[in-house]
């Protein structure tokens, strides 16, 4: 199914080559001031023409259908398409019979041959994390929202997330990504990376034992995203290297002082920063020629992969991870 | 919620201080073999007393209360008990004031101070596990249960899924961890691991695109073991460091050569083995005295925790990354 | 939440007076034909202009944005718009002091009161049933749809479900309605009426005993209708007067032969038709003047709903009921 | 699936002749006093002897396997379960070849023939609610408990819900039901029944617009009981033949005055007491021979079931109504 959630449940919808793709966003509380223009930055960081990303344009504007009346959200269901310019061509059928490397083009054939149905498709899934951005922003106002304390009080909520590139193919050094990513566009190759994020903000006891620990539930988004390959916590794989008096972490009078758990005891925030780090696989559509088989003529073939591709999709990726924290977080809250 | 699953529901119920803990699975086929015996080998796993793991012994016995008759499922919710030998005492209750480094005493504390909910306890969650274990024996029996095609053959699933520890402390060479073990043991210390997980037998296509990839749902289920602090699949954070020339994963005429995506794509399982690797914390109680914050003094304190705790629960996890495992295989099937 | 069903989820959206409302269906298998002139007949029955129904004409053209491509669904989400034409103005401001009687005012007021939220106005509910025959349009079509057996051949489902008026104002005899919508009009008063739905094409078994009983489940999607007051299965009411050797359906050859239980035994249906009765309330909006309290003034005050109102929205009320059945059915199916 | 509701979840398992059934309930708030003791009113009345009910004696006895601590609930999942003292035996086996009229055996039997899935047979519906029963005992105390307001200063719930029969048979008068009963007895049939639940003491708003209106889980639950045919809300079938001057309920000072809408406008507690009707069958099992098919001999046949059975098991169906209508208000609250 395609809805994620239970109080703040996301519902997208949309192929690339049909009318709109869209969310509907519900529990949503009212009085929260919404309009299209918010989108905006959230929608360029994953568009952006930048160095190493696509330099397709796309109108990616937002429609706001229902749910925001006079520039505030009514608590009633929201919904958000964004019209399709429809660009699809014919230049994916070729991969029905010669899959990409890397991409979902085998098994959405296996899948899905008997109806036209198109989920599974690494374009498909790419586009749909527009939606997921603009959910995204509605999220992170929720979670920014002020709000009556049991005193008539105003209060704010004050939960701030914010990802980030730690790596681009293993280079941590980021004066020397540019050279780097202009050096393989030129082999017609492509890179991976890592991306950080760290939440604050949250109070302390959020989250669910068991079942639906904040690991569980952000991991569960995070793995959404397409392209993902790993994720960590606090100190992460390195942790299952560390002696229990290396790793844990003593209590302060404000809680944990290191922050090796990442944030998490038991699966509830324990008030310190959530950290994690989420490893990005290299862009799979390279323009180098690639072996692969060909299952009409059943054998191997050479696949050559036109059009201009993302060298690194990392780069787009943070403002996505972003979006699928705050998700996960106006969830729990 | 204490419930996982859509089609296949576990729900897991139970305190180690009160009468019982138990399971309800709602979703089992009928006509499946099954007796209290079967769950033998599995529940040793997670008990054993081997080098490194806990002595305590517990009579960890099986007792299905309904959805079998006859020695097999009849399709009703299948119920199963551990009855607890109450062993509880007051040793719990200094870790109120005096939180233990590691645990989730501090978070459970303030999350539930105001009921007599145990829910969150780091003690509590791992005696979880045992109907956990349980539940995923049932779930491995769905996964290679005979069943007859539109034909009326008789055919068989034949899923398998193995987990093992692949380091300790960081320690690859298997012959060297009894040594590491003890040494620890006698420093008061502890250890954690790596553990990897293949899965074969699965056809192509099982998952859902989007929100409940086969990785989504996976790594959900792990991170609701106590203790885990990071998942990756097939080549998990290496990709990041790889070229999409190095990482791409040519077709033959079988599917994917390598397996550098762990036996996914697009969310789906692409018939190659699903690989992935775990990392366990070491064991957050340890015998040396450590600093911590006294909640209720204000002020530093040294925390000696008594007891016999295992220097490295991850050697007892293996079975319990199966048993998520088979639970989530069997409800996306 | 706005949202119902398990495998075929419909979820409703919007409101009169923004920009659209809509639908998103879940679970809609590939390959069956559907276009936007399909829903003409059944948005017509809903919205037309006979005698007792409101004459207002509104432009109830269905859009389709996703889930349906060359004509055919695609399995994806298949998600209908309806523009709104803005038409409320300011006409309903007055019912937040004066609550009409009958109508949701009251309640709505005093739940929504701190937000903007118009959900549970009984104009906003009244609206959203469009959407609903919309959903059951592609619900019909899914219960008639061609599919492939085991052995490769053509089948049809062929689920007919048909609902009609029995009664107007307690007046069975159909010849006679005419005139007493026209007398009640005239004197600015309004009529309630019974509906009986019969389903015939099911097998034998479907439904889920216990929570999911196929009475359970069209109950639960009747009552969401505005002005539903009770449901009846087969000898209904009547069933709580007779004996059991005059209620009990002996079984034949085929199943039962009367059909006191309305097709369903133990929850399950038994292959003879459902059959189901419903009763409508009298529209709650009347010319008359009606005595009401004012909370303003805190006093009782008089109220006149101006406009032009339904005698009887029982008349356009049969093809909801319908559709409702149709969604549900589709749903456990 | 075996589960009901959302904030408060109910989950039944168990056959009548397997060891034990029971219930988990998911979501009861911490703190509440709760014995084995609390059970013995309403599961007497479920279970009770009177004239016109079953002389068979069963213990009854409710163990909690966990969710109570020292008394009171702890907020985790609450078990209760029944032994079964299994005396079933082989009388029900005939019942496969020649199904009882106006029971589940036939559909049943088509449904799960090849599995031994006792899911479904009106026996082993009959004995799933003492589950129920004990669910609505906690429900009830929930609604009934005491809880700080934001101000720290103590509040109690007052909820009271109480449903009575008001037919026998048709016959209205009380004072002649026990008569009518023996003579019924006598002549080996049964009766049926109508029951009228009343809830006081929620507040105005409780519910959900649309999918989830206060009607539609109500509902919902009480076609979940076995042998219902129909239910009503305040004027129920009347206001079908009322007018909208007659049916219109004017608001005073304090909400609706009449109460034809039975509490609830809009899907949502109006302030008035919740007032519905349910009509309960005839009890099925009768006495007198009764005609059905044979479906091993393919021929008419005549079955003369044995055994004690309830002349009216409407007399003990009243406590039911009442334990699903606290576990929807539950649920809501």
């Amino acid at each position: 199914m395609n809805t994620f959630g239970e109080y703040f449940k996301v519902s997208i919808f949309g192929e690339s080559h049909g009318p709109a793709i869209g969310v509907v966003l519900d529990g949503v509380p009212g009085n929260i001031p919404l309009s299209e223009e918010d989108f905006t930055v959230d929608i360029a960081r994953r568009a952006s023409g930048a160095v190493g990303t696509t330099p397709r344009h796309e109108a990616d504007k937002p429609k706001i259908l229902s749910g925001v009346l006079g520039g505030y959200t009514t608590g009633a269901p929201l919904t958000i398409i964004f019209w399709n310019s429809n660009v699809r061509g014919e230049d994916y059928i070729q991969f029905d019979a010669i899959p990409r490397p890397g991409h979902a083009d085998f098994v959405a054939n296996i899948k899905y041959k008997f109806s036209n149905d198109p989920r599974g498709g690494g374009h498909f899934s790419g586009r749909l994390t527009l939606p997921i951005v603009a959910a995204g922003v509605v999220a992170k106002k929720i979670l920014n929202a002020e709000y009556l304390d049991t005193e008539g009080n105003k209060e704010q909520l004050n939960v701030k997330i914010n990802a980030e590139l730690l790596e681009i193919g293993g280079e941590t050094d980021k004066s020397k990504w540019d050279a780097l990513l202009k050096k393989t566009a030129s082999q017609g190759d492509s890179l991976g990376g890592i991306i950080e994020c760290r939440v604050t903000g949250l109070g302390v006891g959020i989250g669910m034992p068991f079942w639906d620990s904040v690991e569980s539930m952000i991991s569960h988004a995070i793995f959404a995203i397409p392209g993902i390959r790993g994720i960590e916590f606090g100190d992460g794989f390195a942790a299952s290297r560390m002696k229990g008096s290396e790793h844990n972490d003593p209590f302060g009078p404000d809680g944990p002082v290191k922050n090796g758990a990442g944030g998490i005891n038991g699966g509830l925030t324990n008030g310190a920063p959530i950290v994690f780090r989420v490893a990005v696989k290299p862009t799979s559509s390279i323009a180098q020629p690639q072996k692969t088989w060909n299952f009409n003529k059943d054998k191997e073939d050479i696949l050559t992969i036109k059009g201009r591709h993302d060298v690194c999709f990392a780069l787009r990726t943070p403002v996505i991870v972003e979006a699928m924290t705050a998700i996960v977080l106006t969830d729990l809250l």
